[in-house]
């Protein structure tokens, strides 16, 4: 999609920070305050790419010169500036940027949580005066509260991988292996609108204890868990979406084990709205496990989403930040019977001053779905 | 694929650094040193995995707790250490890991092409008596011998990749948009063995001049110029495959355009052989350009594949990497009209004593192909 961030917040980033620019630069970062999707900046790490934003003035790209097209078709800035692979090192093509612009010295915000130290060096040797300060988190906030159409954006992205995953789910039975099904859904996420997949995590029976197993040519077997995480690229977006399956003839453990975790997923979902914390969401979905004695592990219960796959804040302990309408969250819990399968249930929504939102067709049936069963909303 | 790396070499690493241990961090180093695929640790970038390679001793495995059970199944490396995501710092579970090494002080090689600032201001803090050395080329340098099991496995999965793309294009017509010819090589990736797509880069017309573009619902006229450039991901492995095509009557200039790029392509990939510099590539690939009189912008005209999408050696001036039996390249030069058209074609192949023998099913048609038409090889 045609993307223009939140310019007025990202303007007065700087003098929030009390620096004399902020430099955003990790792939996320670069795509969402460029609003230019450039898929080697995340697969060809050296090709770095910078969006310099003064305290004063006007923000600057700086990019690899074979991208210039694209980033004059899409994106918002018009002041662009490229080097040449190799014969440039990107560091040095910021580095005149930044002269450029009188900030030579003095005080940048950047991203320090992705900022490789072999460039921070470079960075530094060419500008000794200047002092660096790490403004990652601070971009993160700003993405956080998603603009209308980025929520209209991933609410159809949602949509489309859902029906993806209802559609092949639909038309899977007993007798096709992980493989069939997996494929099922990843073709069907790019045939229903993803320009390709983020991840196909997909496992049967004990293989559902691996956090994040690939499907195999394992057969699953009558009366067994299935249960995957999938995502779908969109340019600079995704999708992330999570289910469990039966093979057919649950047994009562996993009847049981499946209708608490949609209820807890739910409820979980439903506590959300603007003024909650962070970290309570994750402590109310823990009592959630608790109190039906259910165990419980996981380290987080969920976490904003939209370019990147874990996007700040977290739901998890420690996380104090306050929810606000216009967030985007997923909650994922998962369970274990404690005979070695493993359930797991993720919806995107969106946190409005009304409630939470559910950008999925809809909350996962609350008794255990079977392969081959159509399921509507 | 179960994979275990060259381990006499890794083990001898800090002694030729001159250093006291090697950790390697990047997601690539990590999950070839490993042997294990862990998908978050390039998904999720605070998610950090280590491998310490000691000078003296065994290696050790530093992961978030969720991916022990991948790491005991797939990796060779026996001591696995584990933190809990948010509640630890995964640079204090290195820490805890290095002292119990021996190793809190001293000199250490780490990537750090890929180590964020803030990560290494805290390794620093907790210990301040370390030295920092950047290892990223020295793994990547052992990562670009391929082992017979890793060329065997890039043949399969460039194989697939081909094949996938020569039914797509044999199903594709003219009145098709950009996105169903996109889709039909996406789709085929996945069901001819991939786990996913790495990226789909697909453009028509004039757009083929934009170096990464996605498709869109443009309908490629007739006397068009198709060209993309494709992925799938197989694990940590990849494929990278670039084709183009007519839609149909190609002009005498486009059919020019392209016999000469097959020719080009066809010639640099045969001076490939063991002993040759890696820039002479380049240079070899710029004289047939200018001898034809064709324009020639390329930074580079190939590069090392197998699990980064550009490994090091690439073919670009001021490489000079001796080129070795064993190494896996891509050779893939890229030529315009002059009337705003790109062509583009891209074949990966292994270096042996006896000169290059090509992993593809085999390098392109010497005339432009059109949609619809049948290629067998």
């Amino acid at each position: 999609m045609k993307f223009v961030p939140n310019v007025q917040q990202l303007k007065a980033l700087p003098a929030a920070l009390g620096v004399d620019a902020v430099v955003a630069m990790s792939p996320e970062n670069f795509a969402y305050v460029s609003g230019v999707f450039i898929l080697t900046v995340s697969l060809v790490r050296p090709r770095q790419a910078y969006v310099v934003i003064p305290a004063k003035g006007d923000p600057v790209v700086v990019i690899c010169s074979i991208e210039k097209t694209l980033a004059e078709a899409e994106g918002w800035i018009k002041d662009i500036r490229t080097y040449t692979e190799f014969a440039d090192n990107p560091i040095d093509a910021l580095t005149g940027a930044l002269k450029d612009l009188g900030l030579g010295s003095g005080k940048l915000g950047i991203d320090l949580d992705f900022l490789p130290v072999s460039s921070q060096l470079r960075l530094l040797a060419n500008l000794p005066c200047l002092t660096l300060a790490n403004s990652t988190e601070a971009i993160a906030k700003i993405r956080a509260i998603k603009t209308p159409d980025e929520v209209a954006f991933l609410e159809k992205t949602t949509k489309q991988t859902h029906k993806a995953v209802l559609d092949a789910m639909a038309a899977s039975k007993l007798g096709d292996n992980e493989l069939a099904m997996a494929n099922r859904i990843a073709t069907g996420i790019i045939n229903n609108g993803a320009d390709g997949t983020l991840f196909i995590v997909f496992a049967s029976g004990e293989r559902t204890a691996h956090a994040h197993a690939h499907a195999t040519e394992r057969v699953p077997k009558a009366s067994e868990i299935i249960r995957f995480d999938v995502g779908g690229t969109y340019g600079a977006w995704a999708s992330d979406f999570a289910r469990t399956y039966s093979t057919g003839s649950p047994t009562n453990l996993q009847s049981e084990t499946y209708a608490n975790l949609a209820e807890i997923e739910k409820a979980t979902i439903e506590m959300v709205k603007p003024g909650v914390i962070a970290e309570d969401v994750f402590f109310f979905c823990r009592d959630q496990f608790l109190r039906r004695g259910m165990p419980f592990h996981m380290p987080h219960i969920g976490h904003s989403f939209g370019i990147e796959l874990h996007e700040s804040p977290m739901l998890r302990p420690g996380d104090k930040t306050v929810l606000k309408a216009g967030m985007v969250l997923n909650v994922e819990p998962m369970a274990t019977d404690g005979e070695g399968s493993y359930y797991h249930l993720e919806d995107l929504f969106v946190v409005t001053d009304s409630g939470p939102r559910i950008l999925t067709h809809g909350l996962p049936p609350k008794e255990i779905p079977v392969i081959g069963q159509k399921i509507t909303y």
